[in-house]
């Protein structure tokens, strides 16, 4: 197997709220290409809906929006596999998952929502 | 739907407390305009109600706050959504929400506050 | 209300065993006039008990104990109020309140290791 | 005995996923030196699998994964023992053993997956 | 009282892993003198037990080791308490202490282990 880190692909830095996150542009645009995450990063220029959001000092892409909950999205789009850490708020990756138009994770994330409103009353 | 980090605003980059957190200058006035946090930053001069306060070396604006507890905060102002994780204390995001005034989450976060003293006595 | 941010107050960066901590003087000074960390950064010359601790490369003050449990004494500096996440160990808080002489916290923590020692064994 | 520190061993800077690590050729090639992460870093050539991937403006290698699950296996193959906090999922970890080929704790890490299927519905 | 920071010591910085630490000499040295660690920083060359480890480009210290288990066991250094957070795992601190030769703590570290063995299997 050739793994990720090793395609030919453009490395893509974002400043997602302060945060900086390095990837590819392949992560980026391959697992969901019809996301907005996927086409503001489109390789394809027809494929674009938005124009690429401005860049910081350094060169990364500037994203006006939570880092924690990016994280796992971001991850996903890496692996395949959702998984975040016990004190991290799922509802916090579905906001995201929302904004970012991720819609393969959002069942499962919604699921769990309803899980445990019937537990606590949520936040 | 055109998302936030498109929309043709100014980025700004707080140093709060330590911490770099950036932003959009149209998150921190549109969602409570009428908060304190709001009108540091407002566009029209005439809303000021104090002068910005100081930048650092690399331009942040400096604000002597807690960064673990202006996280939520800063959230909710881009995503509309009060999120944070399970190991996160409530009564830290009540002191910046009244800090900052950003009034419409206060309640919300003092109803907590009722709820955890009839079970365990607060810190 | 003026918020503490905008203050006229000189902006001090610590480096607290290598993460940085950005403040205004008078945080440092107003809440606790008589510990130890005020008289480090009194402004009057006549209060001062040490010389200010060295600086690093960035023009940070240097000051040699643990991060962790110095930024819920800083934030209590800034706000008023003692606040912690759940996964934060108070007993490291005590520590640093003792060590930098802010006594208005001590008896609150000491209460709080006693109250501990009836459930679980200490560490 | 003599410290892994000391070794006369190359210094790597890596780049996950925009977090550094640094850490020896040494580290990353010995303890597992057929996987997929030791024949990345290889010193003799003809163990080779891959070309090294790309490098930063700071010269670490970029590697398009997560950072949190990386650390452990990277704690892993500095002292020999797979250890984490409690709060971190096992199941992050355990991808990125696979990915990066660290055979010996895969076993550990899916015996850890079946005793938390018994118990709750994994994410 | 005249307080660590204030003693006349070189300021060291340690690059531990990827993560910098701040402290002085005197903390790595005095509290355990016979220590690894403190031999790797003694100011009288003849207690040398080994050179010092490289150093990176911004003058720090490089030591191959877990940053999240070397923090308590610095903090141990500077104030002769051994703390950390809940969600920490004492076993990781264990294998620093052992690494880094601080005898004082490996029994207390120790003695949680047999602890928590009989409550649940250990990782």
């Amino acid at each position: 197997i050739k793994p990720k880190s090793m395609k030919l692909s453009e490395w893509i830095t974002l400043n997602v709220g302060g945060k900086y996150f390095t990837t590819s542009r392949s992560t980026l645009t391959s697992k969901e290409p019809t996301s907005m995450l996927a086409r503001m990063f489109a390789n394809n220029e027809d494929d674009y809906l938005f124009i690429p959001s401005n860049m910081d000092s350094k060169g990364a892409y500037l994203i006006d929006r939570s880092p924690t909950y990016f994280e796992p999205i971001l991850n996903y789009l890496r692996s395949g596999h959702l998984i975040y850490d016990s004190n991290v708020n799922p509802e916090g990756i579905l906001q995201e998952a929302k904004f970012f138009g991720i819609d393969s994770i959002i069942p499962q994330l919604e699921n769990l929502r309803v899980q445990k409103k019937t537990d606590v009353p949520l936040t």
